[in-house]
């Protein structure tokens, strides 16, 4: 590295790189530095680019997974402590579902600011605690901190079976492309939500008392696809998997980005999954219903490759929308509806940068 | 609940309870809720109030614990960006030791403001990889988010032999109390470094150099007892343990709160190993040094109970420091130099309140 380019690199901040360019950094890093150990096997290795990290348990894998959120960052002002406490479980768990693993316990350290009311404190526990019931795991430790804004960083531990274990890198030529439900709902929730109140308040009177619930209510009280990760990752057929958090056209570059082999992907746009109530609210935001759906996340729906003589099979069991198809291209493309095929940007929802 | 007791509660503010009076909280509304599992046994509960979390694989122990680490809380401003890295991992493998378990691996979720430059970045990485390597593991996961301070939340998995797990509930009359090396000598560094700046510079003139370097390398640079953790649990012997992360006073109200028989603790104020390094960084303080060892912490050696008739064959494996006995008083109590018996109060360094 020459004195200039050594200047240059010391005069970058963490904004001038993005989220996934800083994991890479972090990855590339972490590879070469990796012990021995009879707990850790190939697929170990190639997790450190998935979801979650495998340890290798014999026949299972134990699997972990960290995410941390942020008042600043992560809770619209309109979210209860109640649904802060439960969401921190929830984008834990979906990348647990991605994987199929089932969960086993939940870790949480807290970041608390002095002021909080203890009130506060008892509901998001409370928030916590209700939703680690749902996905069938207790709260197992953790710490707290002070600190000048609310964190809430959590750390999953599920279980998988070896030979069930669903990982980004299987996608194949010809494997049909599919999500677990509607996208964008999220959204134009938050959208919404994160209005300013005199735009708010003409929205309130706009969109149907019912759209607005729908869409709150994706937006505030996430759920994560467990129950049909498991089911799907038992099922022995899916060739690759992982959950939509920063959006679909993000997370579709992660799976060609993991295979081996050059694949790419092509999406129809008229088969993408968008709710009316996400056109509404779209009109309404003066937004592109199809943007939310490819580029915002927080839906936690799963996306997953199969093969195409296994869908009918995968469909009985649990509801996929079909969204596209893995091509030997090594491209991502869209074919609008008008029949024309554009690049797809794998760009996506970055919580950094 | 009266309305009167209820706005009570309801006006009560976070920083109005301790840390441990929270996890206390947190603990109480945790166990009501634990599903039925077969990877909880009965030590997999008691260790909700334990350093790390226990979770039942047959024969072995799976442990987890998390410790999440702020700038503006945890790390002096005289500490690198390799330093702070190195401490997160530190923190972590501390836990591990104080029960005996062998690390597996380290997740890592990152909360990092934007204008950080990212060489600091590199070495934050750089002192977490070289720490994860120090003790045997890999950095195997984590997120990365953007926040107002730098945020290190680190989990560390390890594992145990069910048989020889350490945990803080087994202390007896009689059982010999011992420390793994000088308590106080963090506290010396760190308040030298927390000194405002013409204190600062008084100090640097008064105190040897080589004090200076002791005391603050044991603030920047700590290390986690892993090997001594390790070795003294192989030999099935210890009776209870913990590290001392809040201050000896602290951690041995931990012990005696944990024990089942209504068990106390009688230090000998003149058995306390206090370096004469931190006796000299006190005076020029203008502070007690007996003070820096039973209240702040920070020093990561570890605290156990051991039968008395095991003692000389721990001492050939293990440097260990006597500084008291279990009682069945159910009192602690310290016997200062004099041979006067007072009451030790368990309190210490609390990251909150």
């Amino acid at each position: 590295m020459s004195s200039k380019d050594h200047k240059a690199e010391k005069s970058l901040k963490i904004s001038s790189i993005g989220e996934k360019q800083l994991i890479k950094r972090l990855l590339s890093q972490s590879r070469s530095l990796q012990p021995n150990s009879s707990f850790f096997d190939e697929s170990s290795f190639k997790s450190l680019s998935d979801d979650s990290a495998l340890i290798d348990l014999g026949d299972k894998y134990l699997v972990v997974t960290s995410d941390l959120l942020l008042e600043s960052t992560h809770f619209p002002s309109d979210m209860s402590p109640y649904e802060k406490g439960a969401k921190v479980v929830t984008v834990n768990v979906s990348d647990l579902a991605a994987m199929g693993a089932q969960p086993l316990g939940f870790v949480l350290s807290w970041g608390l600011p002095p002021d909080l009311p203890l009130t506060d404190f008892d509901d998001i526990l409370e928030g916590v605690l209700q939703s680690c019931q749902r996905y069938g795991m207790g709260l197992i430790g953790g710490d707290t901190n002070q600190s000048d804004e609310l964190i809430l960083s959590g750390t999953c531990l599920g279980i998988v079976d070896k030979e069930l274990v669903l990982l980004k890198d299987g996608a194949r030529p010809n494997d049909v492309v599919v999500v677990t439900g509607p996208l964008g709902v999220a959204a134009a929730g938050l959208e919404f939500l994160l209005s300013p109140p005199n735009i708010k308040t003409y929205l309130k009177k706009d969109l149907k008392p019912s759209t607005q619930k729908l869409i709150t209510d994706h937006a505030l009280r996430p759920q994560a696809r467990l129950k049909e990760g498991i089911m799907l990752a038992n099922t022995g057929k899916v060739t690759s998997a992982t959950d939509i958090t920063d959006g679909l056209a993000s997370e579709l570059g992660e799976l060609v980005e993991a295979s081996s082999t050059n694949v790419g992907i092509t999406l129809f746009e008229d088969s993408i999954p968008i709710l009316p109530e996400v056109e509404e609210a779209a009109a309404a935001l003066d937004q592109n219903p199809l943007d939310m759906a490819l580029y915002y996340g927080e839906d936690f729906e799963l996306l997953l490759t199969v093969p195409p003589n296994d869908l009918e099979y995968l469909k009985k069991r649990v509801e996929l929308y079909e969204v596209g198809v893995v091509t030997s291209s090594g491209c991502m493309e869209i074919i609008d509806k008008s029949g024309k095929t554009k690049i797809l940007e794998p760009k996506g929802y970055q919580h950094l940068g």
